[in-house]
C-alpha cells in the first residue's frame, strides 16, 4: 500500500487511516486452528465440471467431493486477536470438488459460508467465495452425556443456514481412528481471484491462485459412517452439487498458516 | 399439566398444543456438558449481603465470589436435541456469591446471561435470573498456534456484552493442574423462584429453591493467575459487585444433570 | 413483590437486586406502537378446535384465522426505553384463531415468535406462548423505488424463521383503504397462563386470562389480495394450522397500552 | 466478466457459477430508499486532514463533519430482493468529513458500519470502508405513544456497536421542518478504491472514485437540537474524529440509485 495516493493513509485493507490501525483486515500470515467435521460424497461429474475454469479438469476420479464443517480460532502474527474470542472465532461450511491442473491434484471450492465478517472479506481477497450463514457443529466434550467425548466413538452433527433457510445438514458417526487424513483436505485449494467491476469500462483482472501454506497439522482423525442432506432452498447451480452418494465421515483437529497467494502455474 | 382446564392442550411449557410437541421447553431431566473458564474474586461483603434474601447469610468468608464463563451442550433424556447443534449449544456468564443457609455452604447467583432462548426460559422456571447477552470464550485446540492446547499451560479469555455494551472481560493463564475443583463450583445454587405479577390483586408465590443434581463430573482442572474487569455500563446494583481483588482462575470440563427443584430446608 | 422473603431484594422480575433496578422486565403498563402486515386465512376447524381449552369454542365462523407480522416500538410508563432503540424495538409473528367464550368473540394465539428477549419473557408472564425467531417485514418508505410508499398501493412481505428454518412467508398487495380494521385484530386475546412445574409434587396453577388494554389506535388500513405459505419444518401440531384458503391482507399502524391481566369471566 | 478464464463460470461477483445466479452481489444499478437520522458536528481539522488522500483538501470550512444513521431498503433493477425483507433491509452508520477536490465540494467517509453482508461487500467494491456492526435507530410511528410520529416534532435516537462494544450514540430532537436538506448529504462521496494485496509482489491499483447517482429524492426534512457521543472503545484514529462541538440534527427520508463508479477528475 505504498502508492503515492496513499501517502497519508495506511492500512492492509479498508478502512484506511492515518496510522493504519483501523484496517478491518490484518496482513498475512494468518494462523488457524480448528475442529473439522467432514463428509466425503460424490456429485454428478457433469455438474462438477461446470464449476471448473477451463484450466482445470476433474482428474482421475470425476465427481469426488466433500462437505466440510469447521469451527476455527485464528490470529495474526502477534496473536493479539486471541484476547477477544468473539473476534478470533468463526464457523465455516464449504464444499470441495476434486480437480487437477496438468495432472496435479487440487481442490476447488465452489461455495463457502462463514459467520463472521473478517473471514468473509479475507476470503474474497484470496478469491474464496465466502458468503454469510449460520453455522453450527457438535463439539466434543470432556465429561458427561451431552455430546460425544473427544478421541472416542460418537456422533457429530453439522447444520448450515443462510437468510433463515437451512441448506445443509450432516452427521458423522465416528467409530475408530483412521490411518490418514481425508484426501480432499490434504490438497491445495485453487481459487479464481476476481474483483467485481464498478468503474465504467474497466476490465477487472481475473487469475487462478493457490496459497502458500505452512504449519499444517492434523490431530488424530476419527472416521465412520456419514449422512448428508442438501436442501433445495438456494439456486439451481448450488442444487446441481447435491449428493449422488454419500461416503465416509471424518472428525479431526486441523491447523495451518496462510502466508500468501501464488498464481497457478 | 393435568388440570382439567388443559384437557385438550398439552406440553411441559408454552406453547401448549394438542399433542404437546410444540412446547418450547422439554421436561427435566436435562443433561449438560460444558467447558468452563472461572475466576475467583472478592466483592465488598456489604454489597454481597444486599443480594441475599433474609434466610441466607454470607457465612465464614464474606465477599467470596466467582465470575464464570461456560459453553454448554445440553439434551433432554432422549438426547434428540444433540442432532441440532444450534439448539443444543449455548454460552453462559454468571456471577456466584458464597453464602450459607443455617451453616450449610451454598452459592447465590445474582446475575446470569445466556445467548439462547431455551436456557433463558429454563432459568426462569428455576428462579435463576438469566438475561440475554453475547458471550464468547476461548476454546482449547488440539493442534496449531491459534489458541491454547487442551490439558496444557495457556491463556483463556472470556467476554460478555448485552445490548451492544461489554460489561465484563476476563482472562486466565493456566499453568498447572489443580488438586481439586474450585470450591464455589461444587456447592448447590439457591435461587428465589418468583413469577412477576400480572393479574390484578394476585400475590405471586415466592420460594427459595435448590436443585436435585446428579451425574456431576469434573475433568482435570488447570489453574493459574487471572484477570477480571467489570465495566460500568449496567446499573449500580450490578456495579456494586465489581471486584475488590482478583484471585486464581480455573479451566475445566464439567457435567451435570438437572433433575428437579427442592424448597430450601 | 412484598413477601417477607424479599425484604432485601426488589424488582418486578428476575434478576432481583437491592434497589430493583436490575429487573429484566419493567412493571406494566407497557405502551406499544407498531406497523402490522396481516393476512386473513382459514384453517381446518377441527385442527383449530384442538388448540382451544374446553372453556372456549370456535363460535359462529369456525376456522377463521390470521397470520400477523408486526414491528413494534414499546416503552414503559416513563418512556426511558425509547432512548435505546435496540431495546425498544422488536419484530413479532403470530397466528390468531377466532373463538368465543359464552358467545363473546375472542382471539386465541396458539403460536407467536419475537426476536428480542424482553417481549419473549413478558409474553410468558401473560400466558402468551412467545418463542424466538428471525422476523422480517417490508417497511413503507417515503421516497424512492425500493419498497412501497406509505398510504399508497404497494406490496408488503413478511418472513419468519426459527433455528435457521423458514416456517412462514406472506405477501400483501394493498390497493385501497379499507372501511374498518380487520376483525380478528379488534377482539381481546385469551391466553392460558401457566408456569412449568419444577419443584417435586407441585401443581402449577393454570388460568385463562385476558388483558386490560387502553389507548387502542388504528391508522388508516390498506387492504388487498394476499399470499401465505407455511412450511412443514416445525411439528405436526403447527402444521395442522396451515392455510386451507387465504383471504385478504391488511397493512396498518396500531397502538395499545397493556395494563394488566384479568381472569376470563 | 468476459475473460476467457471464465468461459464456463459466470457472475457479477463471487461465487462464480455455471449460470451466474449464485453470485452474492447483483450488478448495479442498485436502488435505495431509506430513513436517515443525521447529526452535524465538528472535528479537529488536523485530525480530519489526516484522513484525506493528498488530492483532497478540507476546503472552505475545515472540520465540518456529520454522523449519519440510516435504515435502508434496496433492490436491484428487477426488484426481486424486495420479496425477502431480511435480504433487502440493512442498517448503516457512517461518518462524513467535508472536503474539496480542486474547489469542488465533496464528502469523505472515513468509517462506515452496516449490519448485513451484501452491503458490506458492495461497499468494498466501491472503496467505501464498511465494517460490521449492530445498528439501531428510532422509527417514526403512525399512532400511539411509543416513539415519535412522522412529520411531527419528536426525538430520534441512534446507537452503533461493534464486537459487543457501543462506540456511538446520538439523539435528535426535531422541532420544525427545515428549508433544505443538510449540506453534507447533498455532495458526492469520494472513496479510495483499493484491493488488499495477496499474491507475492503484486502492487494493487489504488484510485479515487466517485459515483454516478440518479434518482435522488429527499422527503421533507425535520431538524432540531442534537446530541452526539463517540466512545473510546475503538482505535486512536477513530477517536481522533470525536466531536469538538455538536450542531443541528436532521431526520428525513432519502432515495438514490447507484449506477457506477467514476475516477475522480
Amino acid at each position: 500500500m505504498t502508492s503515492s495516493v496513499l501517502s497519508r493513509l495506511r492500512g492492509y485493507s479498508l478502512p484506511l487511516s492515518p496510522s493504519g490501525t483501523s484496517a478491518m483486515l490484518t496482513p498475512p500470515p494468518w494462523h488457524f486452528s480448528g475442529e473439522v467435521v467432514m463428509v466425503d460424497y460424490r456429485v454428478d461429474p457433469v455438474a462438477a465440471a461446470a464449476f471448473l475454469p477451463p484450466e482445470l479438469d476433474l482428474g482421475a476420479d470425476p465427481g469426488r467431493a466433500a462437505a466440510v464443517f469447521a469451527h476455527w480460532q485464528w490470529c495474526s502474527e502477534p496473536g493479539t486477536e486471541l484476547a477477544d474470542p468473539g473476534t478470533s472465532q468463526f464457523g465455516e461450511f464449504l464444499i470441495l470438488l476434486a480437480c487437477e491442473y496438468r495432472g496435479r491434484p487440487l481442490a476447488r471450492c465452489p461455495y463457502a459460508w462463514v459467520d463472521q465478517p473478517v473471514p468473509l472479506l479475507r476470503g474474497w481477497v484470496q478469491g474464496m467465495p465466502k458468503q454469510f450463514g449460520e453455522l453450527h457443529q457438535t463439539r466434543p466434550m470432556r465429561v458427561g452425556r451431552a455430546g460425544p467425548l473427544g478421541s472416542a466413538a460418537g456422533t457429530y452433527h453439522g447444520t448450515a443456514s443462510t437468510g433463515g433457510r437451512r441448506f445443509v445438514q450432516a452427521s458423522v458417526n465416528v467409530t475408530a481412528p483412521a490411518a490418514e487424513p481425508p484426501a480432499l483436505h490434504t490438497v491445495p485449494l485453487v481459487h479464481t481471484r476476481v474483483q467485481p467491476s464498478w468503474v465504467d469500462g474497466e476490465e477487472p483482472p481475473v487469475e487462478l491462485v493457490t496459497s502458500t501454506v505452512t504449519g499444517v497439522e492434523f490431530s488424530e482423525v476419527w472416521s465412520g459412517d456419514a449422512h448428508l442432506e442438501m436442501f433445495d432452498v438456494l439456486d439451481a447451480d448450488f442444487a446441481s452439487l447435491r449428493p449422488v452418494s454419500v461416503g465416509r465421515g471424518h472428525v479431526f483437529g486441523y491447523a495451518e498458516t496462510l502466508v500468501s497467494g501464488r498464481p497457478l502455474t
